[in-house]
């Protein structure tokens, strides 16, 4: 099957966004064996949106557009493909409902024209969106050489993802005239580069057994194999080349199927019923913020301290004078006294802590910009390891949280996560 | 002049690489008044690019394209424009030592095959790149309706936007026939629905005047308005609608220009020589971790408490028992004591604090899902409001975060931020 994605917005088409959406839809969509053949992107002009649709039903037998649904005046989507189906727009019940319901529950005057999102084209199947007010939906049409399919979604890509998960993925599985089926596994990495790990796993897996994809939207390094064919053998067959995979990528692997760090370390600290508390200079509360994105993470999230000044150090930590004057707050002596006051005062089974430089400013000779101190108090023992980073202000701040939170994982197993030659780099 | 994008290869159509090269240029080209009216993306297949050249073609005077210009098999690119323009492939003898020399230079063997870079369609001209070792090159063909003009550059960004600023830019300046730019500016918002500020701002610009454009990537929400004509009398006309938008946004904008909240939050406090100290309970950090992504926060950004669980809020805060007990975590006097807490910790000028039911769990009859108390203390004065948010978890965070940052901006410049309208809601 051959799909398109087209994103419309003059946001785009100025330069001030940048589209994430037409790259999450295609790697979604290789996952379930379509081909993305194009991808066009056009501003909110009804000509060009009218062009886009037509141009790529030429070369597609679906195509699956984002933006141009909410409740401006230079949202034209809607009205554009009716215009294109050549059918009227209905106003769906259901979906005034739901627009004035959500506007009271935020105790605001509804705007008149939000009922705009409300309607669609005659015949098109809604695509319900429990992110926010505008439904997606869905229609076809038949060209000489065969029947067409268009789907719409909102922009917003919290909004975007969910309908895809929910709505479009399973239509997208039923859709298929063949009985073949596609199954994949995902493995979530840390530690190599995207080039690294295609080094690592090449031929491990045979063409004819199954697809290995890279994706790289860090902190997220997945590696996903897919195979496809009768659903009978499929799962068998996907384990064997998981595998062979799973033994190459060993230790660089920190969980599988579709999870984040910060989810894993949920998982481990709840399954070990232990606690952590943070204590953050440079991540400035990344950290924390990261930690506490899982729903749940009130069970093992004690807190900590943001202690971006020495003062604070010493007050909130109790990091003793003496050792900021000696070795300076960027030090791993400082980043243990760090951890242990955040566990001790918290009370917690383990303290993360982190100071470093993400500069631009406050680079040394001796300590340049990308420092980076990392520490874990435990029960009994305290490790640090001091990096030098690479990159801006916000990537030292992710790639340090990241580091910081797999040492978590790694101290829950009862590792020591400066024994691992994945963040020894 | 009408401009388009093309980006190619199979890793962008994949999903596993995100295309910034066409949000790049369409970036550069708005600068110097081209528009783009389309992009488009395809895989290293030869009927699909040379589709998408005359697509593009058709709706733009120029066509920018990355991508398909290496040495290995998959690289299709230039001979698909040699086609195109019926043209044979001249090799370039300059480009030729160049490659050599540059295999030479890093004491290598050289493929042969990279002497295919040094091809080129006959009557093209050769864009320098001292990037690396595949130049780019433009070219011309006439169509009924006029001429058109293509430009290939390497895929490689830090290629790219090289040959942008050294080859393209300066001949596309001089292309163009007439005098005409385009300027804009930027209001960033918050308090309103994108759908209430569209309502808003109607009729303030007259469309002969000006475009206005929304983008709504929360916590941004901005109204972009453009003028465009004769370069001579363009920054007066902008600034004559600027200032109709400017009197309809009133309190509702924040900030003018490229800027986010944490950023300005930052300016003011550094006008102002003040600094901020953070109580966090449901933000978990968020807050700490927003005013540290803006460089140069350590200067005001004193730090403070992630304070999770209850025995926090007073180890860390000296919240005390007996308000926990009477009034529950999640209150105004809670926040109070938090935010005062954080303030004297630090020994701040200002501290703010947060404390709510970010869900999915935890809600209840009297405080559900989305309750949150925001808490501001100064000298001789503290704030304190009870709000009712919606959304999911990662939403409520995003939501009280930027209530928050914009209770010190409101505290810094004076207000009572309890007082605003924008933050009532």
């Amino acid at each position: 099957m051959r799909a398109a994605i087209l994103s419309t917005g003059d946001e785009l088409t100025t330069g001030r966004t940048l589209d994430t959406n037409a790259n999450y839809i295609a790697d979604q969509l290789l996952g379930i064996g379509y081909e993305v053949v194009a991808m066009m992107t056009v501003g909110d002009f009804p000509d060009r949106i009218r062009n886009a649709w037509r141009t790529l039903f030429e070369q597609a037998d679906i195509v699956i557009g984002t933006g141009g649904l909410g409740p401006t005046a230079d949202d034209l989507t809607t009205e554009t493909v009716a215009e294109m189906l050549g059918v009227p727009l209905i106003s769906d019940e259901a979906t005034v409902k739901k627009v004035r319901g959500f506007f009271e529950l935020m105790g605001r005057e509804m705007p008149p024209n939000n009922l705009k999102q409300a309607l669609f084209p005659q015949g098109s199947t809604i695509l319900n969106n429990d992110m926010g007010t505008a439904p997606g939906f869905r229609f076809s049409l038949e060209m000489d050489d065969g029947p067409r399919h268009g789907v719409v979604m909102p922009g917003v890509p919290r909004e975007m993802k969910h309908i895809m998960a929910e709505e479009v993925l399973p239509w997208l599985r039923g859709l298929r005239a063949d009985n073949r089926e596609w199954l994949s596994h995902t493995f979530q990495t840390f530690g190599l580069s995207e080039s690294a790990l295609d080094e690592m796993v090449a031929g491990a897996v045979d063409e004819s057994e199954g697809r290995v994809a890279f994706r790289a939207a860090f902190p997220q390094i997945s590696v996903r194999v897919t195979v496809d064919g009768p659903a009978e053998t499929l799962a068998e067959r996907l384990e064997r080349v998981a595998a062979s995979i799973r033994e190459r990528l060993g230790d660089f692997c920190y969980a599988e199927g579709e999870t984040t760090m910060e989810a894993e370390v949920g998982r481990v600290l709840i399954a070990a019923g232990s606690t952590v508390a943070v204590a953050e200079s440079c991540t400035g509360g990344l950290i924390g913020h990261r930690l506490t994105n899982v729903a749940g993470s009130s069970e093992y999230v004690l807190g900590g301290a943001v202690a971006y000044s020495n003062d604070m150090k010493q007050s909130q930590l109790g990091v003793s004078a003496d050792t900021l004057e000696r070795h300076g707050a960027v030090s791993t002596e400082v980043a243990e006294e760090m951890a242990r006051g955040a566990r001790r005062s918290a009370g917690a089974d383990y303290g993360i802590a982190t100071t470093g430089i993400a500069g631009p400013g406050g680079g040394t000779e001796e300590k340049p910009v990308g420092t980076v101190c990392i520490a874990l108090d435990r029960e009994g023992a305290v490790y640090s390891h001091r990096y030098r980073l690479w990159g801006n202000r916000e990537w030292v701040k992710l790639l340090t949280s990241q580091i910081a939170l797999d040492w978590v994982r790694r101290a829950v197993a009862g590792e020591d996560p400066t024994a691992s030659a994945v963040l020894k780099k």
